[in-house]
């Protein structure tokens, strides 16, 4: 369990590798699809991204070539994540990367794996919703919650009545059940849209919140 | 072979029993969400759907619980489904219905298996559409374009350079790509939201295009 | 949400398509077997067909090229279908449905989809076996019963006593048991066989009992 | 690796244990259906059985409560498996047993495992398709033979053409591949059969051909 | 169902044919490594394996390109497997062939079923856990204990602590439940390794214990 | 997207939560075992661990309650992952990712994904190996390696010579197929044990190579 050594001669010669990341700021897509001039509202957001953020998520990059799809997919995902919900933001973002887990989503893995990471102030359970949220101490309520958006995700077709009442049972609203629904719905598109278009994840992810 | 005659002496005495859909029109999800008031514009939105469709569809009403997500939703939708694209509606009606045969989604299958019924005139395509497009006569290019769209729906983590390169291969342009992507994803999302709430189809819909 | 009016203009010009099932009653399956001299029982049979039908049901003149294994598919057939049994007529169609579209197979969705429609008189039931049967409002006979079905459809390997322990509690008898797997096996069978010929139902079924 | 020894010394006292098949020839199902009288072509047929094979196969015992289902299967089955085909009655045999490897079933595993040994002379070859047909070697006419039959039993809404055109590629007619699917497809019914009554295998054939 | 007699005539000429083990005992992978020199140790390993079961297993053969890997295994596998534990070996063996039969292990199968056959002088049982371990009649400890094995293997990130709790229910102990996981997890790696290599067991395996 | 300010209001109280990995350096497994005494040989090895890592990897302290078990498991870890190969050690902890990625193993990805990023200096990679190791910009022969490894995981009955072949295509011996194939075995190995133990691991990892 030497393993660490950082050159331990091996069998094959190493060569120096470029980062597995390495144009992932650069080419966000493997679509060619151009950037369409941003509307006043748009170049307003991703000012406020630079400001906030410091950079402009490339998954808004992506949409950027169509202004119409861009608004679209900002005005939902705002609401979704950032407004008023019987649902932490944390807890949003907890379902957005189990979600992701099961789907297996490189760009949605990276960003809301930062996101958990930076929300909760505890790297592992970021790692922990990236590996196996089954693995995590969760509280009751968030086990229940994580349960019924992963099965959502897999098997939609058998999420029935009992599902719900598990997710009353430890007090969730039905408002509550539709957001958790609207959350693992809404990653179970945005999964399938980045896997469709190889889309990358900003390279200042894999540092944020460790 | 004698099945078809409808009362044909069974060892099983049959009751009246009341349609399966009886209640799809009163109680369209399982949540229990109060309406909140109409804006302007949804209320005008729902006005037109009422004179163009006949009814507003049960999904808006689901959603009408809160304005934001309404207007979100239907801001996407109309994007996606109706806007200009190099796929035509149809097309885009086939992948809907492909991908919730896949997810067996009842609420996506009954409305949008009625719009490929309507747009094709051709009912035996809806019906292929929702139990197995293998079986359908398709083009090269809808056998692609669903092709994409199920594997992208099913195996995500799948889709790779080569499953683009066989949309190019049949003349879908990098738009095309993401639109087919987008409308895969949308169905995805919304799948699962009316899975998760139980979300049934205006009864109107099963006589559609027959 | 205006995609109901048949005409309006899409980015990719509609051209006539000739309906999928163009050919469903003319290439009844995609083997080339030329029919036998149909016996005087199955002539008689194939008349019956014809007066109680009005047509011959497209599996028959599939199997046709061989008399042996068109009496031997017609007298198991008959037997589970009409022969008396603690299970209704309609619950033995609701059975071939479920299982049929674990299996998504076009000609039995398309053929016994008809037959649930017309013992039922409900069109919806039928679509919800199609779909999902888990979103119909089934009784909990029927709920067991296709549980057991679809169970022993997809996952053959287990089903043990405390399967057939839920189908007494719901008042099934041994002999019922036996019944509800000899079709649920049964349609696994054709289900197959029709797969692997890509065999089309007769066109005529679409409309029944719509 | 002395483990052979019998009685070893291990942690846990061994108990005389029954034969996990002690019950298989008393105890044939574990449905209670009396036994109908044998129509004379059935007790014809039994006796038969008892004269060729020295047995009655448990699978008929299974439905001789009720003679017209008895008669249907015995007619069915004779006809698949012994008629005249292209295919060999090994070859049948081999499908049976690949198929009821996929599904798991003891019974057809046990019965037609033996066939499988006795046909062919060759105890491995048996074991091979009951554990991994992929592990043996075949013949290209063997493997494209099976390969159809099981990808027909694990995703049957996944066999298009190119399964039927892999079939004419070595050789087989269409008549051989209506063959392969009936044999395929009566398997898929018969496991289920089995295994939704628990039906239990003569204890005879474990030890044939061994 | 004469099919029983070896040359009824069908369609097909039987051709003679090889056993399908034929060349079990001479390539004993697929991967042409050239066995090293035995180390002392190994070398008297070898000859204790002549000694006691009559040969050597080939499995070990297979390691013998390398000794430090063949002493590893033979270390870790004497430990498992032989090492006094509150498993019995007979329970040992249970487990490696219900984890071999769900990766579906030609060598492990045949190997570990002949030893299934021996330490329990029931050749059913042995063909059981090859076919359906559920299939068998088990005590409540042994159901338990394979349950647990065949989760872990099927899928091993939704084993948590119920599971563990339903072995302690049965009268394991925490160490009990290691060696239950140690076993299954050894047989998810030979399974492996030996799929991966085709590895071929002893043809002698196929008659001991009948 | 505002998301990332750590404490913006939500609708739920945020309560300071213990990090999900509190207890993963004191509560090793979930099981009561007693360490046994170190053997001299395996005191040494901790000692040698503390010095080079600067701890001792959890899993060694899980086997340690038994010193035979501890040994083999180190023989054949460190014979597998550090002894000359033509795999370099990067690509054998690449094979350990992927694969308990697969496995959704905590206890490896967290460790394994460590050495990845030590080993390569690029913390992405570890970051795509355990997400989507499809998703990485791999050369030909990594994505041949991993392509094998994660298929003889996931479905390892299908494993076959055209597999064998594509290792060779890419230049890989025997020798190393023999490499790919006992690390992604060994990793299938602890995956398991690991999830039965609920094995948590040094919380120091998640840090590493960061």
């Amino acid at each position: 369990m030497a393993k660490r050594t950082k050159k331990a001669g091996s069998g094959y010669p190493a060569k120096a590798r470029p980062s597995a990341a390495a144009a992932d700021d650069t080419t966000i897509t493997s679509l060619k699809l151009l950037p369409a001039p941003l509307s006043p509202d748009m170049a307003a957001y991703f000012a406020k991204c630079e400001e906030k953020l410091g950079f402009v998520p490339n998954v808004l990059k992506a949409y950027a070539f169509d202004m119409t799809k861009l608004s679209a997919f900002v005005a939902m995902y705002n609401d979704l994540m950032l407004a008023p919900s019987g649902l932490s933001k944390l807890e949003r973002e907890m379902i957005a990367v189990a979600v992701s887990a099961h789907n297996r989503c490189y760009y949605c893995l990276v960003a809301h794996g930062a996101a958990v990471r930076q929300l909760s102030g505890d790297p592992p359970l970021g790692e922990l919703m990236v590996m196996n949220y089954r693995a995590a101490r969760l509280s009751k309520r968030e086990r229940a919650m994580l349960e019924f958006a992963v099965k959502l995700t897999a098997e939609p077709w058998l999420v029935e009545e009992e599902d719900r009442a598990r997710l009353r049972a430890v007090g969730f609203s039905d408002r509550d059940t539709w957001d958790i629904a609207a959350v693992a719905g809404f990653f179970n598109m945005t999964n399938r849209v980045a896997s469709a278009t190889d889309m990358r994840p900003n390279r200042v992810y894999h540092r944020q919140g460790r």
